[in-house]
């Protein structure tokens, strides 16, 4: 409580928001990782990792995106792991309880019907309720996370042994929730042998749904007692979640049944269930079952499709968020009919939020296409594809690529270390500084018309 | 005036907005122009088109855009090719003009501040007032048309003979004032014989750009005398005009300055030539001097970028309009800044404007992205930047290809003609919608806030 308070009179003192704080704070942590990673202790057989690639590694950590530059279990000692899970650890948390501190100044900020809707889907804005809070994410992180940590390690006794598996399991479990990718199967393999293992392809997939879906959708769902009164945030995010998930893996289903590198060999059983964590894992977990270089081009496009999207909001997902997407679903179609308000399950969304899930998603795009143009400059030779695959991958947090990673140039890695930073950060600080704009400016200008479109 | 007044009575009859109209409008032309080139005097050799491709080329050129399945000059007789040039010229006149009807509803729907608009940059309202304005539009192109036709011809005698070169002068000063990008060099080469031939790339190229910025720019800038008098939309539309065709030829010169294939061999003058050419007719020419797919990657993408944004509203390119690219570009400038009102040149731009530059910018983007992945799946074992290019290209009505168009399936064909068709009145009819959406709905359902970003 002292605590938090005296963290505002700082931060009034040195005029920075939430937001700025949150990116100040990962800056911190990269670099504490960084340096952490490069000590001789954090790599076997003298491997020192050069600063371009500790750097690389401790921002991908800390963003919990989980692109790697080398192959997590056969570089790192098990100080180094656990190094490495750490940095997930803190930048997954950090990142949550973050958003709560940006959810109540953006109820601060916007007014009395903000207030009512943090109200009602955080059922607190008092300080004490915050702290109840991000307590409360806390606790249930730490839960959700041992409970995954043990099925896994249970499963995972006869491959690596006990009581090495209950590493193996609280690694993974970890990664899994915070959304990192992570792994330490060895090789850049991700989770490739465990393709048609429902134990582990459902653990594994429960942990990153939960832990990407938002901490707003998880409290109000163990509040409310009846579906009908759930908030429309929570339904809409529960509802794009399903359909999202549904409907890539009949499309991933589809398009690898046959292919040879992917489902093609597996039997029926085991091409569903792969199909369905090639489906999810995209928003935004970042591990991988199936080789995503071998995937049809229609594949890898649905997939960049996925990773752009996203989690929900106030979790360990990244990317635009579903509530984003769905609501520029909603708008251009009502446009498109010609009518004004744009209205979902018999309610009005307010104008000020379609134009912010706008801005995020062009901004969002900017900053992708961007980083892309420079990349096919610096990274020559490199097929469309595979760049845009790892830009979108960095953005979005998600990890996953093409194989590009371990051979992009130094220039190459400090821009995905940039873009995963700006991905982690940029949205929210995005969605901050447009709460804040609704303060109107000293010196209006006349207005003046152009043509559009 | 009878004629104009009796359209009127018959829209209200049956219903149909002036976007609509030309929409049906266009349908009916391209179907004459299927059946008139599937006829055997249209193709030399007994080459008969297929409906597939008399229906794909039909509609590249009403909808301007040049994307060609066949040579025209090596395909098409002299009554085919006549046939090509009617249908740019009145696929070309007919936008244009649809293009004022459509500001002048838009000025009735959004009440008086549009109207004041309409007046300052038409200085027209009435009925009387819009069909002088027709006229105008119809005199300045034939005039601009027969301009750069005697220069072409004289340049082309040596060339191809005189009289001949009158008609290849023609064909291409009607197909650059109209941005259609067809041509009839033979071979699919388009005009790269005359990469550095100073008269053919600038006479070309002013054609293009002349009409391309918008017949409401033309206008201001004939009336007004001083350049401080000019409306914000012709400033602004002049000021990105110049800085993206004088960046992307920076750009082009610096990244293809080496490249054997295209910039490499040639001499400064030529060098300078080519990469300003090229940098012109992505907005939304489609002539090449240079082989494009013999570019950089980082070219074709910044190519990809170009020909995404466009030209002028209210000319004959396509895109999303530099107006709507400059609107988001300032708007997300301002929302980073945590500002409220997009302000440029000491004036302000409306809400609603922003509103429908991103909802444009959002629904094209949809759109290429959907038939991007359709094509995907018809089009297997094409890279995607070729895919991309080729979607982009249609949508803004380009025409500039990395050579796929012909070998394109069937399926793929009438996908990238349906792109053609949406990207030429797609954004006029979105644009129509949105100026009618101010009209308020019946029922208006509760507010409720979600978490956006
Ligand atoms: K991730
Ligand atoms: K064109």
């Amino acid at each position: 409580m002292d605590h938090f308070k005296s963290y505002l009179s700082f931060q009034r003192l040195i005029k920075i928001n939430p937001a700025q704080t949150l990116a100040l704070g990962f800056l911190v942590l990269i670099f504490i990782g960084t340096m952490l990673l490069m000590l001789p202790g954090a790599t076997k057989d003298r491997n020192y990792l050069s600063f371009i690639d500790a750097l690389f590694e401790a921002t991908s950590a800390v963003c919990v995106t989980g692109l790697v530059v080398v192959d997590t279990q056969s570089t790192f000692t098990l100080f180094g792991q656990i190094v490495l899970m750490l940095l997930i650890q803190i930048g997954g948390l950090g990142f949550m309880t973050f958003g709560i501190l940006i959810a109540l100044f953006l109820g601060k900020n916007i007014g009395l019907k903000g207030r009512m809707m943090i109200q009602e889907s955080l059922n607190q804005i008092s300080l004490e309720g915050m702290v109840k809070l991000v307590k409360f994410v806390v606790g249930f992180t730490f839960l959700i996370e041992a409970t995954g940590a043990v099925i896994l390690s249970i499963r995972w006794a006869p491959d690596f042994g006990f009581p090495n598996s209950i590493y193996y399991g609280i690694f993974h479990s970890v990664s899994a929730f915070n959304n990192a990718g992570f792994d330490i199967m060895g090789n850049f393999n991700s989770v490739t042998s465990y393709v048609g293992d429902a134990t582990v392809i459902l653990t594994l997939s429960s942990l990153l749904i939960v832990g990407g879906i938002g901490y707003t959708v998880i409290l109000d769902l163990i509040k409310k007692k009846s579906l009908r009164k759930l908030a429309l945030h929570t339904k809409i995010v529960l509802l794009i979640t399903f359909i999202l998930n549904i409907t890539a893996t009949i499309f991933i289903l589809f398009l690898e049944y046959n292919n040879p590198g992917t489902l093609g060999e597996l039997p029926l059983k085991e091409k569903i269930l792969g199909a369905y964590f090639h489906a999810v894992v995209p928003r935004t977990a970042g591990f991988n079952s199936l080789n995503t270089a071998d995937m049809t081009l229609s594949s890898q496009f649905l997939t960049m499709l996925l990773m752009f999207i996203g989690g929900g909001s106030g979790g360990t997902a990244g990317g635009i968020k579903v509530t984003t997407f769905a609501v520029i679903i909603l708008a251009v179609g009502t446009i498109i009919r010609g009518r004004d308000d744009v209205e979902v399950m018999g309610r009005r969304i307010p104008k000020e939020l379609i134009f912010r899930a706008f801005s995020i998603t062009i901004y969002s795009a900017f900053i992708v296409l961007l980083i892309l143009f420079i990349l096919t400059i610096t990274e020559k030779g490199v097929p469309l594809n595979v760049l845009l695959f790892e830009v979108i991958s960095a953005f979005g947090t998600v990890g996953m690529s093409l194989g590009l990673t371990p051979d992009l140039s130094p220039t190459g890695k400090v821009l995905i270390s940039l873009m995963m930073f700006i991905g982690r950060v940029g949205p929210l600080t995005l969605a901050f500084a447009l709460a804040k704009a609704n303060k109107k400016q000293a010196v209006k200008h006349a207005e003046e018309r152009i043509m559009i479109g």
